[in-house]
């Protein structure tokens, strides 16, 4: 089974879906098998991370954006605006596609895991990632 | 099929698990499919490096730790010790899940690839990783 | 259905091969499912990245070479090469598994993403990329 995940971003930063990705799982009457996904932008990535403390999400923000600075001289790609090529070099540094197995219904996530689209853009947009199902 | 490899870590530094991940799927009596791994901790993840020469090891653990300080006043979140948010965004720039394909009931891996656990902390841990065996 | 990819490279940068990639979906007749990818070595990577504008792809290859230099002090593993260790920390920061669903036969890839082979070593090579299909 395939479905489209819609995280609708408002600027930089780590915005959960891992509830969304559960009721998904859910609905598909899967017990045990393998969860995949994959962000179908090149300016917006995933990554899997603590969701008790807003404070991590913040730090690895903040931490992401001054290793990879706006402006940088180094830049060649600079048409669609400054935060467009520190996205692309974000998401090369973080994950495009992720796979969790899926346990007796639920994904197996460890207890302070969540997942997360991770937004590199400043402006509102709307992330697609496609969720495959499989046994 | 899904189990979980436990592996034992005593400070920074990587762990390999390819033999017993091998077994595993010797076990398991799978052919031919893919081996999908999430490690469930965010401060430890996973990487598939060379397994040969123990200084490649050394030198990443090295490089990884001067591109990520431990006591950088930019964190917020130190509350669970010094070493907990370098953590969290090591594990970010890394491996969280991996999916290896088996050919003829072997991990289809380079000659000098092995999976390793990266242990981003420096107590004690046990680090569980769930492995979904599938067709 | 498993098959082996092989792209050559000739020197460091990013070399795609999703219209390769796609014939193999193709040809298998696969219509619904995931295509999981491993490359075989621990001095090449890959990335899903931008394949319309090349000035995104150079400006990753430059960014990189910045980031993780040539004849750092801090290397012990010198022995296969000045660019050997800098190519496998390279290797641990990007992916060496990707996995990309299949939709009515389509990798599911969206518009502006491509897959690529990074090759992080400056000697010609023939890089093995093990493909993976499955329901």
């Amino acid at each position: 089974m395939i479905e489209i995940i819609k995280v609708n971003t408002r600027g930089q930063g780590l915005y959960e879906f891992t509830t969304e990705l559960q009721h998904l799982v859910s609905r598909s009457g899967l017990s045990e098998g393998l969860c995949s996904l994959l962000i179908q932008h090149t300016s917006a990535s995933m990554t899997i991370q603590e969701n008790a403390d807003p404070s991590a999400q913040y730090d690895l923000e903040r931490w992401l954006n001054r290793l990879v600075v706006e402006g940088d001289p180094l830049y060649t790609h600079t048409l669609e605006g400054a935060d467009d090529m520190p996205a692309h070099i974000k998401a090369a540094l973080t994950s495009t596609t992720l796979s969790i197995p899926v346990i007796d219904g639920r994904l197996a996530l460890g207890t302070w895991q969540g997942v997360f689209c991770w937004e590199h853009r400043h402006a509102k947009q709307q992330r697609r990632i496609v969720c495959h199902l499989g046994g």
